[in-house]
């Protein structure tokens, strides 16, 4: 019997455990995966932990993403907000919940994903965690806990008037992807249909690094500790669209930020709506050089969080998960 | 509207996300919830870290377990697994995944569980951050990190041949908890129905008592870190069955752990196999006064890992995930 053929649901919690845990990176953790729970080095004495989770409908179809996809998703989409907060990431703590028919492949490709986006987004980090169960909906729900080193958080509430505001990473590239998903790989009925490789190689060549960008998101995690070593004011994952991320920051600051238009590129609405890139949204101060590109400067608060060449912004602003699913999967 | 009657998919995220937060421990943290990450102390430089999901389905029924009862032992079978560890529980982080018709006041239920077992189990411990998202299954999945205050983590892999082998906390209450569920709590057809207040006070004081165990397990998270403190030389938590965890110690220490079928109760068959009382399995150095009841002690690695009476267990040792379940929700 090959992996392909045997299901989760054939074997223990600790057979699927071990084609697990022998694809990660090693630990090098005091107590890493194994104990009842890991024992983490923060050498400054202050950890930094997130979570975020991965649900099939509404963040994933299975015909357009692979395990190995899924298990780097997961991982980026984690480490991008620990890095956002100026931290250097140390650890994944994984929580699987699968359905028993789950082929065990699949798992050894979220193995490897998770594996792959540790090596190369945050050389260091290892998986020194999880749990796994059935469930009737495959669910990959992710902690992730970063070190700072010794840096002070870099907040979303730190922006001040005449900031410069930047963004680090790529922008709408990732929305890109997703439009190329959904007009490009759904049948007549608009059911997704798989990408096959045939399908991708007959994609343009920015199509084909949006959609791999939508798919495996880079989160540039060392340019956001040089953002908060270079004296960034605030910081944030641009995770759920620009101007939505960028709300969030201004509210929590009690500043508008500012947009101009021609720094957001070609089709600036689709750009300020666009998430999912996790690169980061990040202040400096005025005559700062900062990192990434510039694409607005930090207001006193006016009546609105944002504005685009000083009008109120009225277009979409980005995903909400109880609002804007449609209740598609496959 | 009352909260009753509004699903969480009329609603946006950040509207549900308030009804929780304001429900919660008040964070102490030097960075709470609402920025991409939180920042906690741990003020000796290590920080331990567990994670374990509850999964409709195959961790609970909602005819038998309320909105309250779900929060409570989320946070208490990882409170446990910090503990275990000889940490106190500093931080859950809590991803919730639910069907988009799913009542507020359930949500609010959930956080009302979650900061009573914080309250109860372990103060000053505080939900530090979360992700909210919509799912089929109602999935929770929990987080909960822990500081060791300089001292050094108790591991399963300590037990040493001629140490004392103690429970602390509840043995196989849970477990009778269960069986009062599947017994008296199914129609006919076996499907699970509602445990109404009637019903309850129906039961007799042991029952009663054991159901409440069953559903808000209640480590003795400082009975933990007391025995830690007392020199424990490994410790677990008590979640799959005594005898599969007394395993897992016994593999990972290299010895066999010898019970003594006197110490565990009037059903030592059903002791062995019932989880979920979420106790302590401690090993003290001979001679020490342990904490808890003494049910064993640890010999030389012998053929097997564990013995009841000087003789291998053949019988039930607990509880698999992927083996065990039945299918069955409601």
């Amino acid at each position: 019997m090959t992996d392909a053929e045997t299901t989760v649901g054939e074997l223990s919690e600790g057979q699927v455990l071990r084609g697990i845990l022998e694809r990660l990176p090693v630990s090098s953790a005091p107590v890493g995966p194994g104990d009842d729970a890991a024992v983490l080095a923060v050498p400054d004495g202050r950890v930094v932990a997130t979570t975020d989770t991965l649900v099939h409908g509404p963040d994933f179809r299975l015909a357009w993403s692979s395990a190995v996809d899924l298990g780097y998703k997961s991982a980026a989409v984690n480490l991008s907000d620990v890095a956002a907060m100026g931290a250097r990431p140390i650890a994944l703590l994984v929580a699987l919940a699968m359905p028993d028919d789950t082929p065990l492949s699949f798992v050894h490709g979220l193995a490897d994903g998770l594996a792959r986006a540790c090596a190369e987004l945050a050389p260091g980090c290892a998986v020194e965690g999880g749990d796994l169960t059935v469930s009737d909906t495959l669910t990959i729900a992710v902690t992730a806990l970063g070190s700072l080193d010794g840096r002070d958080p870099v907040l979303r509430s730190g922006a001040r008037p005449g900031d410069a505001v930047h963004v680090i990473g790529d922008l709408g590239v990732a929305a890109r992807g997703l439009d190329v998903l959904f007009s490009r790989f759904v049948d007549t009925a608009g059911a997704p249909i798989p990408v096959t490789p045939e399908a991708r190689a007959a994609l343009s060549r920015e199509d084909a690094e949006a959609l791999d960008r939508q798919l495996r998101p880079r989160p540039p995690i060392g340019a956001a500790l040089a953002a908060a070593d270079a004296g960034a004011t605030a910081m944030m994952d641009v995770s759920d669209g620009l101007a939505l991320d960028a709300e969030r920051l201004a509210d929590a600051s009690g500043v508008t930020i500012a947009f101009d238009s021609d720094a957001l590129g070609d089709d600036p609405v689709s750009t300020l709506a666009g998430g999912e890139d996790h690169g980061f949204l990040v202040t400096f101060p005025g005559g700062t050089v900062g990192l990434g590109r510039r694409v607005g400067t930090v207001a006193e608060r006016g009546e609105v969080a944002i504005t685009v060449d000083g009008r109120p912004w009225t277009g979409r602003t980005g995903w909400d998960p109880y609002r804007d699913w449609d209740a598609g999967r496959g």
